[in-house]
């Protein structure tokens, strides 16, 4: 197999070509074609998963089943799985990756710290796979759901000693050369600001600025594109008045940037990673919705535009999220399926409301039990009395206290309501090292299959965006 | 791509080849050879690593690394990952699988409910892998680390409709026709009873038998072999006589196996499981080390018979193991590198002996802090109070009460230990359903790529074995 596969890859005179059979990995095919650019994808599209582990979409295949159906049904996921993949940082920040390392790995195709964006160890700035598909007269484009200007757009667009710095690297993004088409996701809060306004310095560059979903519909024909929509991370897409967002904004980008000389774009379901963090398990299934949306749109795109590559990951797991829990073989994604609100948003609604029986079961829309009520009840009465405690005390005494939040507290208990129904496991606020799927369609997809590190993810680009081997 | 491997499918005139393209795996080759036999593999070695989940995997990765070297030292399973298993059971029983459920799916290609060995949800027997390959004419071996009537060997080898009639099982091994060349693992509780010595029955059916691993060394030609080492199932890796017995036993049962006509062996890591189900980190990669030295040797082996073909995967995850936990971006395997006992043999020492510093430093191999040192004492102090008093009451108040175990209360001490040092999580005693990792490697071993469900690798290999399609 691995030999004809070689010979296959050979055919195609790709200047590198690897197969599943992972014993090929190391194979180096050297470029021989005189005009190896018709044989490379003409558009790539790199997807990232944001924290989502082997876990997340198993998960979801259990959350999308229909349990009248006698079968499970498959997920576009399962359709496209062809390997894993580590995602360790460097060294020095040992074997749990945060997702500024892990994302400039997918995109430089180098290890590096954690917090690092598109640098290596020693802080130098490493050519991305976008920058260098830009050189190549290729459009390109990031799409995400956090703000624009968050770990993982940010390492294919800018380089930066940490990821934190989110003004910096906003103004990076006009300060160093624009070098995306198309920006699509949130960031009003480091775009506009009191003492730039990058929004308006994209429009003098030419960009056509939109501040809304329904304005995607109607971009102008060849014209750069700048979409905020949020101040900083969108809405949860369960209360986003877009629930399929990102597939909405993928599509969106891709109109935009089809063009002759193809394009490279990044698509990031950026909060599932956020999901993960919270330890909440309804937005965690709803983002990957949304994610799955955009994937079938993009294998149906494959299927009509051959000459495109699809790659998804993840950049990490997050959360320690385990399909069942303490001891009981049970994993009940029933209620999920049906709700319609997020936890945050619903422990918001509850913190403003009086708690009845009618207005929980209509937020959580399934009917809670008195003991979930109940539980409900005390944690705001509790939190109340902090807060009442907090606002009657000096200034001087408020310092020792910590601020309550009556919503926080409520969060805490409709997840402990969603975790125990669906019997949902959690170790972690922070991430987990466990290696994570890696899926890929379209042109040259087979090239991903087996074990692979998320450098060679980035390696395998550059070869397959014509870059010479270093 | 796809094209290519189904016409090299078709060269080789398999009855049914599917690629790691998973869009192809529904492909069905039609067997048009008049001699499908030579095409197939001569061997085939089914491993199961027992609730062997992603992370379990990946954190061997970080366990094997040789800090001191600049890379991470890549691991076998590295090398031969192809994919990863679906691992749901039979619709009754939910989306997690327990390891009967789960084996039966391995061995007959039918998803069954959760406590089911070899039987549909009918409770209808149905073939295993195993029995088509004797019916075959080749010869067949099972070599386990737990007893050897237990749910996965069980499954390849009996039908009964609960994994918990150990004695029924035991006896259908010889009841219900011999199935196996050879047998390996633990077991004597079940098979030299007061009502029943199925080890002289075996015998009395020229079966050589033996009892301890140096015996493996000289086994006797063309003889088949029961070997039993332990009443239950072998102590585990890091406490046995041979901490490699899992790589020892098969070597010897493939030399016993060889023979003209090709052999069906299933070897299972059975404890990767046990440790999982103890939330038990040092256990665990001691056993997946077991399992690693074993794949290290099968895949010399395949070197030299390339007409092998050897899968591993595992049939579910056990314990919501995480590497990483409690918000730390970390995971510490250095202890475990250099422990010398099980957690659980520490917990007995010290149960017996008096916890000094000394003694309990020599028994972890590591410094403990005071404060651990405390928390063990402290533990200990408290089992013993509850104990005399337990002892101390009438037989009518011990009724009411729970017998206590020093040594277990110490067990738990002492992973609370080594799962703080190494900022290890678990969120269950029992079994999650995220899908595990499959790997492959030998003839025809990119059948097994891509997603893929647990009944096709049992369908696959009867494909392997020349069983025609139903």
């Amino acid at each position: 197999m691995k030999n004809i596969i070689t010979a296959f890859c050979l055919t195609l005179t790709l200047s590198a070509c690897n197969t599943t059979d992972n014993q090929a990995n190391t194979t180096q095919v050297t470029n021989t074609s005189t005009q190896p650019q018709k044989h490379l994808p003409k558009n790539i599209i790199m997807v990232v998963g944001d924290g989502m582990g082997p876990a997340y979409t198993t998960a979801y295949r259990y959350y999308n089943d229909d349990p009248n159906t006698p079968a499970i049904e498959e997920t576009v996921f399962d359709r496209h799985l062809l390997g894993m993949s580590n995602t360790y940082p460097a060294r020095v920040s040992g074997y749990v990756t945060d997702s500024a390392a892990s994302a400039t790995a997918l995109s430089t195709g180098v290890k590096s710290y954690n917090g690092a964006i598109g640098l290596d160890v020693n802080k130098q700035p490493v050519q991305t796979v976008l920058e260098w598909a830009k050189l190549q007269g290729k459009k390109t484009g990031v799409v995400v759901t956090s703000q624009v200007n968050h770990a993982t757009p940010a390492s294919y667009l800018a380089h930066n000693e940490s990821r934190r710095n989110y003004n910096a690297i906003a103004d990076s993004y006009i300060d160093d050369g624009i070098k995306a088409d198309v920006i699509l996701g949130g960031g009003w809060e480091y775009f506009i600001r009191e003492d730039r306004n990058l929004v308006d310095e994209f429009s003098v560059k030419g960009f056509h600025y939109i501040d809304n979903y329904s304005a995607l519909a109607t971009l102008p024909e060849n014209k750069p594109v700048l979409g905020l929509f949020a101040d900083i991370g969108l809405p949860w897409s369960l209360d986003d008045t877009d629930k399929n967002r990102l597939s909405t904004m993928t599509k969106a980008a891709i109109k935009q940037l089809e063009n002759p000389q193809g394009y490279f774009m990044l698509v990031e379901a950026s909060q599932v990673d956020w999901a993960g963090h919270s330890n909440d398990v309804a937005a965690a299934m709803s983002e990957m919705d949304d994610l799955s949306q955009t994937m079938l749109y993009l294998e149906n795109y494959v299927e009509n535009n051959p000459d495109t590559l699809v790659i998804l990951t993840a950049d990490h797991s997050t959360g320690g999220f385990t399909i069942a829990a303490n001891g009981v073989y049970e994993w009940n994604p029933e209620i999920l399926r049906s709700m319609k609100h997020s936890p945050s948003s619903i422990a918001k609604q509850l913190a403003k409301n009086d708690i009845t029986a009618t207005e929980a079961s209509d937020l959580f829309n399934f009917t809670l039990t008195d003991q979930e009520l109940i539980k409900l009840q005390q944690s705001k009465y509790n939190a109340s009395e902090q807060t009442a405690a907090y606002y009657s005390a000096s200034k001087e005494q408020q310092k020792s206290m910590s601020k309550p939040r009556i919503s926080a507290a409520l969060y805490e208990i409709v997840k402990q309501i969603i975790d125990a129904r669906t019997n949902t496991g959690w170790t972690s606020y922070g991430h987990t090292a466990v290696d994570v799927p890696v899926f890929a369609l379209g042109q040259h997809s087979e090239m991903f299959g087996g074990n692979i590190d998320n450098t060679d993810i980035a390696n395998k680009i550059f070869t397959l965006l014509g870059k010479p081997a270093q």
